[in-house]
This record gives structure tokens, C-alpha cells and sequence, in this order.
């Protein structure tokens, strides 16, 4: 139906289309439409003040960036059906959709024993189930249950669009041009060898950029020490939060903020019925940032300290270490906290935390990055690059912190 | 002190500085901090997805604008002193601190009887006791009280850093490309004649094209009909919460949120005494945003639907209209509503707006922008354009819509 | 055949593709490769220092343009087939073939009698003799004699993609943002009604910045005037080259040059044999730009003295007046010449140059630019345009110069 | 003086300004102009048609870079004079100037045993004169002898302002964007210890991409293989005229090419009589091409046939080899030649190159990259990185082809 092809614009790549009415459905869903209070990076605004960009838009650029993809492929003679077609692009544009708000903070604090990937997998079914099962085969590629692999990879891979929009995104909404990596030109270079996604050889320099632009951005933006400072700090403050909830007091909260600060919710109540979903589901950065501010006048020294401190800016300070903390760096910060601030050893645990920041720019157990070669021979971008090779590549880098309170 | 020093990536800009301890310290008060938690474009997210960027932002932006243009001003040896450069610069940093959440829909709303201009000025000047008076030369400058003009105007006139600001930065994020101004350019044509700003005349045609850019931008983004529909969808909601809230009844809200809707609010209160300030300062779109979210299962039937409707983006529909609508189109739309939703006829009101957007590109009123020539003579840019006269510029366009809620 | 697709970097749009054998084999004519020695904006360079870009660039850009509008017409029902889009594509690629070195002025001086429109049909049915007849139905489309005539529209009228893409790319390589137009988006609002090209009304404010900025470049790039210096300049070089050549003095020149130096060529030779046409065809920027350099040491006072003022970058001086040049300021500047280095009458005239530039930013005479409303009326852009009307658009502006050697 | 500030328009950094009158005057010498016409990257245009850029633009825009870094490293209160800072400007303006046109291949046919940095110093010394050794600490500075290094470092290194700008524009120009670096965060984290240019450790990430992007644009720019077919091919032709002039065959060419082509030019002519150098600087890119375009119609039916192929984008053709190509391979080829083209054995060997590539990232006999930590140490990249050790930085790496004409 015409009326529903959308085209909306996009600063990163221009114009994104809506190309079609299942997709549309699929775009207004609650479910999808909640991403837009979901900010893709978290607190990286803290840093990089224009990184107020939402998973809605990136959900978005990734799904264009796999109708890109399948372009390419068709062009080159890969029998894509047009339900395949379909289908890989709800499959990605649904991705991310189980992510919460600061999603890293909240699977520690929040929520436990469930991952954001397995939230996903229960958000699609149910949408799945509103939308008389159309999306059966999106969520057997999401699974990799689709015999097609290369659809699988696409979406989640070493190379997969969700990682093309993303470094594009995030460099773009950041400043960080330095992550930007030729994501037109990776695409142009996709081909499919017995159902696995590969590169042609003359990609390999853009490959090469592409794992180097995503360190830069890992270190540079995702792992920058203040946003980390800032996930601590907010850790720490949903912890005393449900610290406090689990003491009876009264804490200013949304009614989903309510259900899973007073409640421990595990992966039991979201398997036994769909309450936790939904709350779930009406949680977003609205909830955690509005009572914060409103903690910033609680009762409790400590969760007043803390959310006084995150509403304006003022962070956790933060030490870097060769190795991790030891105890006798911490015991010197919670004797000075306790003295001077007048609190118990328990209360002291909110005004520190010791973090290490781990990454690997390639990693071995996932899937590789195939190159494909004129003469039809395939290797792993490991073996074929003259520059980065396998124990560069998967070498693990760790960084170690410690971030307190500044009095 | 160069600890203090500041260099913050801006995806628009490429870098801004914060060049000294004195505007790091403003920087730094929470009532500049609180813009981090308001969007520039209020709810034009709707339909520029990327449109998530802050008043932070552009307050930053149009700083460095306005240390751009002065440092052009000094080469051309127009003697600015280093008081009188921050002074400027912190201006232009505060002219917007007085927005609310969604400003204009507030300011019809939630509070009555005074402007987010001179909001902005109560908190200057709270800002001002809380630094010692360092902030008295920018207040005479941003109240056109300080002898040398062109610095005010370079805050607030036709052709001033806010303007240039907000035109590359919300066209950036929106993906508009055409709303871009050449803001290097114009600055670079800057100077100062008789304490009055002017622009040399070979940049003649840059200021032509901002301000078709600018006209563009209106239509295009500020006054998009999409947008628009939200901010009166926005708007119903509010009343329809301040309605219940004077009967007594109980809604979820932040406690600022509180203030605003259990009192009548108005200018009075401002002058008085600083509670309502502080109150004002404590409220930002999170606090809209997820009581809008919670409001969506409301015992009242209207705020329930109106609040679904908004939260899943079921924005109301607009009908384009030859004049502003009659009495009968209303009548019809309202006894539909009432007959089909069983509602009273002040209900049915909640569910449509009438609303004419005017714009006019260029306003006699204000400041001209004045065309310098190499002889030394001055015209007004509606007279120096050869395109572009009066007639054209001052042009007043009006739009008029119905907006209405889709059963 | 698969083997010659092929895709070109193209700063401008990305990435250019040639999507079939036909149009790369056209692409390989040696006609077509010349545009690659042909600079499309001729001697801007001495104000722009980026504008090198051929006229090779420029034509593949546009043919781009042509397949993306194809595309999107196509999507809208428009059924454009195969061979159509083939024929369009080609002539467009082919519209400016006819174009010499630094065209306007080797019009005034090299050649007379014919334009460069006319040497690109002449051009075009050589290159369809060498290709069999293949470029029949281009040609067609190119004169306008095709029935279908939005086809021809989209190559030459007030919004063909000739000037889509001559627009974004002088602005980019010269460095002037504001001369960019939303090419994309312009594209996407494409339509086509009773076989006339049609602007959707939604795009009405981009038509408008298009016209904006297409002014902008003409008095700011086009016909900047040190620019029109240089090529008056160039003209008075190769006028009195032409002049000593008809004495029968020697001077370096390549063949080609040469043939037309030496020879007074006309529309006639063109007719009568293909002599006229190779020779011309071996023509480009390096003939006259090498011949200048060598010129600087002729014998001839007065070319040497231009030659070398050129080549070194001291052009012309120019003097704005706001009527032609009078008698008498000529009169000074002459016998200024005369005396002060030892000239006659008639070598002195090579010095100076009086020049009017003019432009109207839309012709009334060419094909209007139609704008398609929902309710399907069709208007024209000088009409719909509450800014733009037809006596701002039209308006003919006026500019003369007087252009002098400076002793 | 006022009137002689000049700003040029750049597309790649905005505005070039050439601050003062003494680099205006230098900008203004003809050996500086000469580089207007002199492509920058020589024949890539055959593969990015955009690139045709010419090394004037490259020079500018390294002084501004220059400009740049001076004022960042004032700001951090490092003390560099006013004649410092010109002479820097100006060394950097100048670095290039000896080039000539498609240099590389003009250093291996017309002129022998003497380098285009030697030529540089050479055209130096002679503008040095022109100006009454104003240039005189430029020079020292460029030939690293002044005392305070850094300034020669900023000059030439393994991080110089020619890299920083050359990356930043050829990729610019190409359409390349993964070459682009973020030359202004680079610039911002410049500091001086010991009078040796360092870069502080934040911008540790900046560096590895920075160097990544140079070796992505030598493998896919500066030795594209089709680009140096098109080098090899012109090496042929070249030495094929040069043949043919040493038998004193008439060719047409210009006096300055005649004078290279008809004369055994080595380092011994430039040092003798200044005869050289003033045909030297009379050749640019013109002489070569328009010569070329006519030799297509040579007697010589070997040059003839190179001259029209190249003319007409008809280039060598390649293969890829393990290793060097065999003499096997190069006979079977040469036969052929002889047989078909009826060729002698001399003649043949015009029609084909062997050719090996070779690159490095990072040389260690060059300048160090020295990263400056935050506690006042230092250390090279190579040792600093943790994906780039010196083993992955400094590898040689080599490519084999081998070029032929296709019959």
C-alpha cells in the first residue's frame, strides 16, 4: 500500500525507507516505538554531549543498512526471496528490542539472571503473537535456526550491520570521526560462499580500518573512563535504592521503576507469566533519570549524596591502576569516607567501586571474517591481512580502575 | 588554570573549548547542567528521529560561535576586552536557561502569565549571587543595558550566534541538510560600525541564504505539522491533567511536576519567593515524559487514551485547512467523539485542537541586518538584496490546521 | 556482462556505478575520455583553488542523478523501460561532449558561428555511427524529439539533473557549502503528470533553496569576477595570438591549436567536412594552458606581457561600475597604455576589457518548474511560492565591470 | 598590512588563511603558482576521477595545518616566535616545490641523478634570493638546521603536517573516506619536551588510525595498481621519445620538454648554470599530456600506439604475481609482441613492465613517534601501541606485477 511506504530522514545516512506495510506494522509497534526512550549510549552524554541518540534510530539505520546489503547480494545472483528479504530486516531492526534503560547498570542491579539477548527473544515472540505470526521466520533467523546461515550472520557476526550502524552512528552522533568506517563500500564488497557471508579481497583494507575504527570507539567512546564512572556511580545508586526498597522505605518511583526496585525479579518471573515483561516493557531512561533527581532530597544521606552528585555532573573521580585495587587502596578511601562523612563500612561500599574495562578487537569463538580471493579461496581476515594478524587481533586488552567520591 | 581547560567533541562544530576557569564554573552550575535533560526540538523527535540533542548543546555551540566572532571582530581591530569577550560568552551561554520541558507547550500549561525569557533572567541572576557578581557585565549584555550595542546584538538580533547556531545544529541532527547556514562564512563578513554589528557586503548572499534556510527550517522542522500534532496532543494532555488534578484527583508525578499541577502557578509566585524557581529548576522532559507513560492507565477515561495515544505515537491527525476552522467542522468532529466514545462535550474537547502556525522570515521590528559597502555606506539587507526586498522578507504566512484524534 | 559493471569513488555522491555494457562502452569513447582534460569550471581555479574537476566528473555525476530519478519515478508507477533509461542515461552523459577548453571563451575567439550545443549533437551522431545506431533514441531524447517528454525534461530544464549535479559538485570542490542543494531529497519528490515533470508539493521549500543557491553560485562562483578576469584575460590572449597568427608570425602551438589559430573556423567547416570536428576533438585545457606558457617569451611585446601576467597569476584588475564603461574612462586607460609602454592604439585594446555579467535566476522562457498538489493541481514554482514570485524570479540583475592590466 | 590578508576557500578544511604579507608575497612567486598546475596524485585521476587536486592547494593547506599546530602549542605555553612561526609556514609552504610533473616518473627518464627534495632546495635558495633571504630560516629549518628541532619535525617526520594534510585531502578528493585522519585531534594533542615533537597519550588512538589510514591509502590510492599502470605506461612513453629524440627524431613538444627530451639532463647541469632549473620550472603537467595527445599520431608506430592507448584510458593491462615476473613470462609476452605487431625486440620491451610495490607503515630509520604520558614519560608508538608493535608496524610488504599492453 503506498500511503504506508515511509521515508524518513536520517543525518547519518540520509533517508531511511519504510519500504513496506509489514514493516511499518512492525515500526509502530509499543514495543519498537519505546527505543525512542532508550538512549543508544546510555550516559556516554556525560563525555560526548551529542550522543543523545536513541535505539529507535539506530534499530532503523541497521535495518536500511541490511536492504542495502540484500541489494548488493541480489545484484550479484544470491537468491534472496522477498520474504527472506523481509524478514532479515524485521530480524534486525528488532535486535536490540529487550534492551532496558542503561542496560549494563540494570542487569546488575535491576534485574538478575536474565540477559537483555534473552528479553529480546520474549519481546519478539510476543509481538510475534500480536502480529498472527508473521515474524516466525525473522525469529529463526535471530536464532540461527534459518538454514540460510549468511541471514544469521548479517544480523549478528563479526561484520554484521547492527556493528556497521553502530560505529557509524555512534562516531557521528559523538564527533568521533575517527570511528566512521566505509560502510557502503563493505557493503559493495559482500558476496555469499555456501551460505557463509564473505569479503572480497579488495574490502580487506576496509575491513582493516573497520577493526581498527571499532578499538578506537570501544576505548575511545564505549569504555571512555567518565561514562564508566558515571554506569558506577548510577550502579551504586540503584543498589542503595533496592538496598533502601528492601528496608520498607518509600522511595519516589514509576510504577514499573516500583515493581523491579521492590521486587527481586529474576528470569523465573518472566518464564511463569507476562507481568514482568510488561513492566519491563514500560520501563525506560525517563524512569531511572526523573527519580534520581527526585533522590537527590531523599531522606537517606548516602542515596541523596549519590543522586545530588550524578544529577549535576559531578562524577565518581576515578584512579587508573596497573593492576586491580587492592584492598589497602580501598581501605584508605572507606576510612576516609567513614570518618569524615560519618557513615558505617556498609554505607561507605556506595561511594567507590573498583572496575576493569576489558576488550579484544576480534574475537576467535565467534564467527570469523571470511576473505574471499579472486581464485575462489576463502580465508579469515586473521590470516589474510599482513597487518593485523591473529594474535594481534584477539589480543585481550584490560585496564584497570578505581573510581570514588570525590568530598 | 590549565587544569581547567576544557575540549568537548561536538559532532557540528568539530571541537568546542571552554577557554577559562570562569566559564567552566558557570558551566558547571546545576541550573546549566539541567539542560542537559532538555531537548532543543521538544518532541520534533516524532518526526526527525535523530532530533535528540540537548539545550546543553546549542548553549555550548553558540558559545563558541560567539568566541569565533569576537576573535574576527579583534583581527579587524575592533577592541574587545577579555572581561568583555566572557561576558559575551557567558550571555549567550545563558540566553536559553529559562526553558522548560517542551517550553512552548508549558508555557501554556503549567505555568501563566510569564515568559522562559524572563525566567532566564531570574536565574542569571540566582546564578549571579551564587558567583559573587561575576556575572553582572553578561546580564547588562543579554538586557541591551551595556553601552556597546553589537555586543547584544550579537546575542539576540536578526543575524545573532543563537540563530546560527540553532540552524546548523537542528538541521544537522534533523538530517535536513538545507537548513545549513554558512556560519564560518557570515562570521568571517562580521564587523562593527558605530557600536552597530554589520555584515560586509560581500557576504551578501550568504545572508540571503540564511535566511531562505531559515524559512526553510520553519516549514520544514519547527513548524511541521507531524510536530505540531504532538505539542497540542501535549498540550490537551496537560490541561486534561490540570483539570483532574484541580478536582482533586491523584495522577503520578514527580513532586516538581506536582507543583506545577496542583498550584496555579503564575508570574506572582516567581516574584515572591524563590520556591516556584526552584521548583522550575528541578523539572525537565523525564518528568513529563514518564508521567505521560503512567498516565496512560489513568482511571479518566480521556487522559488514559490521550496518554496511550502519545506514548505509542498515534499523534493526532491534521487536516490542512483554506481558513481557520468553523464552527461547524468542530461541531462534527465533537459529536462524533461524543457519540462514539461516550463522552461529555468538555471531554470531547481533549481530542482536537485548532491551531494556525504564522511565520514571517524577516521581522521589521527587530534589529535590521545591516550591509556594509566598501565606501563606507550601510544599507538594510531588504533594501541591499536585489532578491529579496522587503515586501518578500517581511511577508507574513499563515497556516491553519485541525488537529483531531483518530478513532 | 557482468565483468564490466563497474563502480567509480565519486567525492561528491559516493559511488558512481556504470550498470551495463552499453553505457561503459560509451564511457570509453575517446570522446568521453577527453572530458577528463577538460576542467568543468574552466579558469575558477585562480579563486578557487579545489575546482579542478573535469567535466568527465560532472557528466557521470549527472548520469547517477538520472538513474536514481529513473529509479524513483519508477517506484511511483511511472513505467519507464529498459531502453528509455539506457537512452536517458546516455544523453545525459553525453549532454556537455560538445564543450571545449575553457568553453565561452574559446567561443569569442577560436571558433565562431557555432556553439557548443551544437558541436555535441555533431559529436553525439559520430559517436552513434561508431556504435551502430545505438544512441538513436539518446539523441532523440537529447533534441526533444522523443513523444515521452519528461524524459527530456530531466535532461535539459530549469530542474534537470545536469543542474542537480553541476550545483552540488562546483560547490563542493570549490569549498562553498551554501551553494549545495538537496539533491536527494529533490529526487525523491520527483513525479511525472501528462508526460511533464512535476515537483511534489512537499518539496516546494527545497525548489526554492535550489533557486537561492543556484543564485548564489552564479555571482559567487560563475561568475565571481576575478574569474571573468581571468577569462577575459584569456580572451585578449587568444585574440591577439589569433591576430599575429593571421600575419603570419610563428608561434608554438600544438596541431589542433594550431588548425584553429591559424584558420578562421566557422560553423561551415564543421558542415562541410569532418576535419572541423577531429580537430576540435584533439583540443583541450593543456593545448592552450602549455601554448600561454610558452607565449610568455614571445617576441610580440604585447603577448608576452599577457602570457606571462597569466600564467603568473597577476590578472586583470577590475573597476565595479554601475553603468558600461563610458568613452572616456577608456580613453584614460589608454592612452595611459600608449604612453607609458610605448603601444599603439590597437595593441593597448588587448589590455583592458569592459564586461556587463548578468543573471536571472529563472527563465520564464525555458520550461517552468511544476509544482503537483495533493489534490492534483499543478502550479508554477513562481506562482506557489509565497517568497518566489514570478517578479523576484525573474528579475534580470545586472553587473558591469571595467577589467584592466595594472602597470 | 590589511589588504593584502587574503582567505582562499578550501573544501577540505573550510578556510585557508594566508595570514601576513611576507607569505602572501611568497604565495605569490612563480615557482609557488607553477604548482597550480601540477596534479598532486599525477595519473590516479584514471582511477579517481576527482583526483585532480593540484599540489598548490596540498601547500596551502599544510600551512594552515602548520598555523594550527603553532597556535596549539602556544596555547600550551611552548615559545615560538612570530619569525619562528612564519619561517615554518613558509618551510612547509615550500616543501614540495621542486616537484614536477608526475614526478616519480619524470625522476627516472627526463632528469637523472638528482631527486625533486634536491630541486627543492634548489628553488629555495633562488626564491630566497628573489626576496632578500627572507626565506633564510625557512631553509634551515627545512634542511634541519635549526636548533630547535621540533620546528623541522612538524616539517618532515613520521607525523608532519604534509602527512597530516595529504591523508586528510587525497582521501578527500578520491572519495576515499576511510583515509581520512582527525587532523585536528592530532593537532590538538601536540606538545614539545626536549625539543622534540610529542603526542600526548590520549590521542594514542588517533595514531594507530592515523597510521592505518596511510597504509589503506597506499594500497588503495597511491599504488593502486591501475594507477601505476598508468605510471608505467607514461615511464615507456617517455623513454621511448627520449629514444627517439637521442636519434633526432622531430616530436613536437614544448621548449622546456624539448629540453629535457633532446638533452641528457643530470644533477650536473643543475649545479652548474641555473639554465636547468629555469626549464624546470617551466614544466607542469600540460607539456606532458598535450605532447602525448599528439605523438598518438607519431611516425613511430610504437610510440604512436602507447600514446593513443593512454590517451584514450586504454592502459597496461596487469598480473599479479607471487613473485618478480620470470623470464619465461616476459618472453612469452615480447614474443607474441614481435609476431604480432611485427615489432623488434627493443620495440617490444616498450610494451610491458615488471614492477614491485613496496610499503611499510612506520620506518624506523625515520623519526620515532614519540606518546607522552601523563607522568612525564615518553615512548615510541611502535612500543606504546597495544595493537601496533613495532614487528606489525615496520613489516615490508611487497607486491609483484606485472604490466602489459593488450594486442
Amino acid at each position: 500500500m503506498a500511503g504506508k511506504r515511509k521515508i524518513i530522514n536520517d543525518p547519518v545516512f540520509g533517508f531511511l525507507s519504510v519500504p513496506n506495510e509489514f514493516l511499518f506494522d512492525l515500526l509502530q509497534h509499543p514495543y519498537v516505538q519505546r527505543l525512542n526512550r532508550i538512549r543508544q549510549l546510555g550516559l556516554s552524554f556525560f563525555v560526548y554531549p551529542g550522543a543523545m541518540h536513541s535505539r529507535f534510530l539506530h534499530s532503523l539505520g541497521a535495518m536500511h543498512l541490511m536492504q542495502e546489503a540484500v541489494a548488493v547480494l541480489r545484484l550479484k545472483g544470491i537468491d534472496i526471496s522477498h520474504n527472506e528479504g523481509n524478514a532479515a530486516a524485521a530480524a534486525i531492526l528488532l535486535h536490540d528490542i529487550g534492551h532496558g534503560p542503561f542496560s549494563h547498570v540494570l542487569e546488575h542491579t535491576l534485574v538478575s539472571g536474565i540477559s537483555h539477548e534473552e528479553i529480546s527473544l520474549l519481546m519478539m515472540e510476543k509481538i510475534n503473537s500480536d502480529m498472527q505470526g508473521r515474524l516466525t521466520e525473522a525469529i529463526r533467523i535471530f536464532r540461527d535456526e534459518y538454514p540460510r546461515r549468511f541471514l544469521h550472520q548479517m544480523i549478528s557476526s563479526q561484520l554484521d550491520v547492527d556493528r556497521l550502524d553502530y560505529l557509524c552512528r555512534d562516531s557521528f552522533f559523538c564527533g568521533v570521526n575517527e570511528g566512521t568506517v566505509a560502510e557502503a563500500r563493505i557493503l559493495k564488497m559482500l558476496n555469499v560462499v555456501d551460505d557463509r557471508l564473505v569479503v572480497e579481497s579488495k574490502g580487506i583494507y576496509s575491513i582493516e580500518k573497520f577493526l581498527v575504527a571499532r578499538r578506537l570507539m570501544y576505548w575511545q567512546v564505549y569504555l571512555h573512563k567518565t561514562s564508566v564512572a558515571a554506569e558506577q556511580m548510577l550502579q551504586k545508586i540503584l543498589a542503595r535504592a533496592k538496598h533502601l526498597a528492601s528496608e520498607g522505605k518509600d522511595l519516589f518511583c514509576s510504577p514499573a521503576l516500583h515493581y523491579f526496585l521492590y521486587n527481586n525479579i529474576t528470569a523465573e518471573h518472566f518464564s511463569h507469566s507476562d507481568k514482568a515483561l510488561r513492566q519491563y516493557a514500560l520501563l525506560d531512561d525517563t524512569d531511572i533519570l526523573s527519580a534520581i533527581k527526585v533522590w537527590a532530597d531523599a531522606d537517606d544521606h548516602v542515596l541523596g549524596l549519590l543522586c545530588r552528585a550524578f544529577t549535576n555532573r559531578r562524577l565518581f573521580k576515578v584512579r587508573m591502576l596497573e593492576k586491580p585495587a587492592t584492598e589497602e587502596d580501598i581501605l584508605t578511601l572507606k576510612s576516609n569516607y567513614i570518618k569524615t562523612l560519618h557513615l558505617t563500612a556498609d554505607e561507605a561500599d556506595s561511594l567507590y567501586a573498583c572496575h576493569s574495562s576489558v576488550t579484544n578487537t576480534y574475537s576467535a569463538k565467534d564467527d570469523s571474517i571470511d576473505i574471499l580471493y579472486p581464485d575462489g579461496t576463502i580465508r579469515d581476515i586473521a590470516d589474510a591481512s599482513d597487518m593485523l594478524n591473529l594474535q594481534v587481533l584477539t589480543k585481550r586488552v584490560e585496564k584497570h580502575y578505581l573510581f570514588y567520591y570525590k568530598i
